[in-house]
């Protein structure tokens, strides 16, 4: 508990080392657009060979096919609505854990102990806070629900969770069936079960948001019209060039096809958040925090209470 | 309930076949504007024909008639505003599916069952949470009841729902009955009603919300000036490429009107993105998700409680 | 109460005839600009003859005075806070449609009815709502109060209501009356009061938020810059165009001047969206739809009550 | 209470005159700029009687310095983020108006009158929120206490308030003890109470917002480099003009000058939207409303109650 | 607490001295920038040399290589990013001063006291409210709990503070059960209770809310595609314009490299707006106004009660 990282660490490098950043290999959009570079390269050198053996196919006035303006504009709407979604995703993602944080701490605080029992029954509804959290990053994933939650819910819980369809849902069900046991026990009023039911419905909400982000991508009309752009603007690229540049054309093609195809590249990783790309969400570290979060509540409230500082 | 496929999967083909999605015809907009790109076309070669055997009408000057970046930020400012519509109506309908999800879990696990038909009374209002997303996908649609909700609901509602104009807002009015119903019985005590009639206010603000989207386009001034502007565009093109381009004037023109006309078309297409066009909403799928939820739900909670897990 | 209309009709119409649209003139914007293009069109004419007769007036480099960039993002900026200020009058509305109908909802559904004179209460104060929808529309068209409210409230209320600056609030003021009286008489506790007042606080909300459209048009400082920028712009014009257009010129620069003038007319005239234009919201309909659905609920839930489906 | 004047007033002239609204002098901003646009026109003048009689300094390449496209996007930011400060102050403000209309006829309907003091009391407090309104326009515009109020509060009041740093959030107290205190002697139950300091706290969180807006400019790094990038742009284009434009040089480098800074400082006069410009907020008319609101309420209720009319 | 320093005096300055702020060295990004800049001017040097003793490399068809119209696009949209983050960053600190203000009057007012010591109670939470401001700017700062809050708070949970992960939790945590305490001992009621709760969840989200800001920045790939585009962008510059500028290259490629790393390093600053920095939010002076607030509310009601002015 004294391995605290200074969390400004994170953003520093790049204050730092900006020169580093630009040949950053793994993050960068490299890899999955190189095949296409590479294409548009070969197709320019093609075009060279046929402009110098055969005849002369410059035609500088294809620029106005797909004027640069518009295609730049629709590569910003296309990473600009990406990048929405990916930080609305986070945005979801943050608040639950404000809402876990909040819950955690009410249900700790506000809950009556009668008996020791209730004091463990409370550490286990803790960690299904925790479990939802987890389920919920297993399901945006399409991953099976698997070890890491094994140690938190019980045996029988944890065969249930493996059958239905959306594990985090019946997970919300567990925790609500707590509340209203706990309210017809009289060991919380009415006031308290209203404002924790309220936090368990934003949970769900988180959920349901995080569903309608991964399952409604851009719609695909768009998608296609700006890939079908794309490959018109690079084609057209060494018709335009190959007259001046002569023997230049592949490589410049090349730069210019790396720049445009990048951004939209950008676009599709960053659309859906919930990958395991380098761009994704740490959803990982998201989970540890809580878990984190939460055991440090159990560990300390207790404490608090013995030395009676009230 | 064991054949579940990853949400994942929705996604990852676009990350796989970057060429294929180029050639995917009936999602794109090609159909839709097909005509006007051959209109377009055949302008082109008619004024290059004149061109050719009558008399020199190139006037490159023609360019700076409508900008090109005034025509792009138009069209990008289309584009931005139909999304925007087609995002919120995503998101009433996700805000649909966690309304009903939190106001079924509440109605499950708060209302004390007396009997053995208050489980099926139970199951009954749990079903008309269906019913209301089925009828509002319906009445967005302009579709009359049908057999989708028949087996969902008592027969007599069912004559009811098809005589009136708006059936999900009487649908509402079935599940306030019965909330306050079961508060007159003390089966619920005030704050868990309050707690479910606020979801209730949520699924009838959906319901006003997607109705807001439907009847309101975007400004009709707008969409007549942006019409006349691109049309002004596409026609003067040929008289300004006719000189440079000769013969070469009928595809390049057709290229570039295919270019803007897509850019306006996917606007209009997603303008109202509740209908039944491949780039329209989900909304079966939506309806059949919470279908399933339901189902899961009424199936989950006895058998739970028969093992006296808490 | 069968006639009802498909929704989807509203959209359809723009889908099918793209051409028509263009030419339809009524809702265009072509009156409003149609002086200003003209005058820009006869001083392209006189630079012409100044040009032809006298001397040579052209000034090509004159295009670098107020930047098509500049002007075209000004333009889109314009656009888009009037947009958005039309989009938001219009949630506004959306609010006020939802509000009205959980109120009369709740207010149908909650109260207790001891007599068959608080049944004529109920329906009195559901009117009352549709009342305030109409005061609303009126007082933000600076209308008097006029006889479509007449039938729907009592005389000496009409009278009073003639009287008030802001009449709406008069309304609100007697809806809270009539709660707070049922409320003493124990027909609603204090749950259910809360609940309503809050909808009716939304009401008061969504007043407050069209006074302030209609209050506060853009800062006039900026609608002044783009003024000048644009008469600037197109009195630059023929200077540029004269020397490579000849005759041409008070064509080009006429069909310019409307491109320009058009969009900021847009930006006028949907920048306070509560007026009678063919581009404002349709608030007659608006107040129909809810007076409609009012009157359905009232005639709904006793019909259902005798049936005793519950 | 009879000189209505219509609301819609205030908007048609903008549609009536457009062309007087070009040569309003005072609310434009040509008076601030005015002194940079006659430099910059000096030193376009300069320049040119450097190149006419001592040598040759157009240097047309220099256009590419501060290219007029990335220029134009930081202008748009600028003032897109300016009028988003504007528009946020206008929201806050509006949503003050709502929530004293939303008090005051809580409190004036809600709280049990006992003796004809009680009433007095009410009033008392109901001038108390038009205090909070008034004493946070002069705290937003660093003005003291002045006689506006003094009518309105109590004299013991009147000097407190003139001592602290912060009288609104006095004003605030002062209103939450009377409902402290109404609450204890029975006058309202703790539904009310709760709904009221609801609506106490978003005054609290109108004042705030407005202070942040105040307090928190652009990032002054950001507009720092604007204004260099704004002069390097306007002290090149001398050289840029003076080959092909001679003497127009001063009159040309003045208009363009007189267009970006005219963009610039725009988004500086309406960042800090709560000042006495004529681009400000109509802070004195927004207060000015609310005191009428508030004494109708005043004046209406116990009317309406005589009458008897429920 | 007469030294009262009107707030407007702080944007005044920007609206004074125009000129001024353009050469403010401090505050702006040159320091960060120059290396870059200068690497650049001597990159433009070295093409220069090239040009002028061996060969001719000039090649300005280069100037589509990364079109200025996509790169002006990038960056602002960068900034726009950035931006956001910085005023959501704001926000969330606006949100935490309000809920701590209307947390406090609302414990100041309604915790009843019967003792003395329960008023010193009073004070001590008081001021943890402000030890929860000041601890959330040391933990998004990476800095160690320090003597600014050790006379706030007693020795036990100083030393406690230093030992945990996130120690505004741990405050939170403080203040919820000294709520629970009064709740329990009857000095408030359950709604009081609620709505006390809720502004402390409020606190914790804004807890959430910022550490999401600091630890996700802008997708990595994003960030290095832009580097990429603009490193290439600057290196092309000298084979773009030597022809033309020959020895004017230098300093051109310098102020050209200046304009864009300049907006590029903006969008750095102020992406962790939580930092020391000039262009950082003023955390410190945040703090010390939440200080006065409470400090001048603890000194303002008991003098109020004892003049008894209710």
């Amino acid at each position: 508990m004294s391995e605290k990282i200074p969390l400004s660490k994170i953003i520093e490098p790049e204050e730092k080392s900006w020169l580093k950043i630009i040949f950053c290999w793994r993050s960068s959009v490299i890899p999955a657009i190189i095949p296409r570079v590479i294409f548009c390269g070969l197709f320019g050198l093609l075009i060279s060979l046929i402009h110098y053996y055969y005849t002369d196919v410059g035609l500088p006035v294809l620029s106005s096919v797909v004027p640069s303006i518009v295609l730049g504009l629709l590569l910003v709407f296309r990473t600009n609505t990406a990048y929405e979604r990916f930080w609305e995703g986070r945005k979801l993602w943050g608040s639950l854990v404000n809402s876990i944080r909040n819950l955690a701490r009410m249900i700790w605080v506000s809950v009556t102990e009668n008996s020791p029992k209730d004091r463990e029954e409370k550490s286990k509804t803790l960690r299904l806070l925790v479990v939802f959290a987890i389920t919920t990053k297993l399901h945006l994933r399409g991953q099976p629900i698997n070890s890491e939650i094994r140690d938190l819910i019980p045996e029988c819980w944890y065969e249930r969770l493996q059958e239905v369809h959306n594990p985090p849902l019946q997970v919300a069900l567990l925790i609500g069936e707590y509340l209203q046991q706990e309210f017809e026990r009289n060991c919380i009023n009415s006031y308290q079960l209203t404002a924790m039911l309220k936090l368990l419905d934003t949970m769900v909400d988180v959920l349901g948001g995080c569903e309608r982000i991964l399952k409604t991508p851009i719609p695909v009309a768009y998608s296609i019209h700006l890939k079908q752009l794309l490959l018109i603007y690079c084609l057209t690229l060494p018709f335009q060039l190959v007259t001046e540049l002569a023997w230049w054309t592949p490589p410049i093609v090349s730069v210019i096809s790396f720049t445009v195809f990048g951004i939209e590249q950008i676009g599709i990783e960053i659309e859906n958040p919930f990958g395991l790309d380098a761009n994704d969400l740490p959803l990982e570290s998201i989970c540890q925090t809580i878990q984190i979060n939460i055991e440090e509540l159990i560990d300390f409230i207790p404490r608090l209470r013995e030395r009676k500082i009230f």
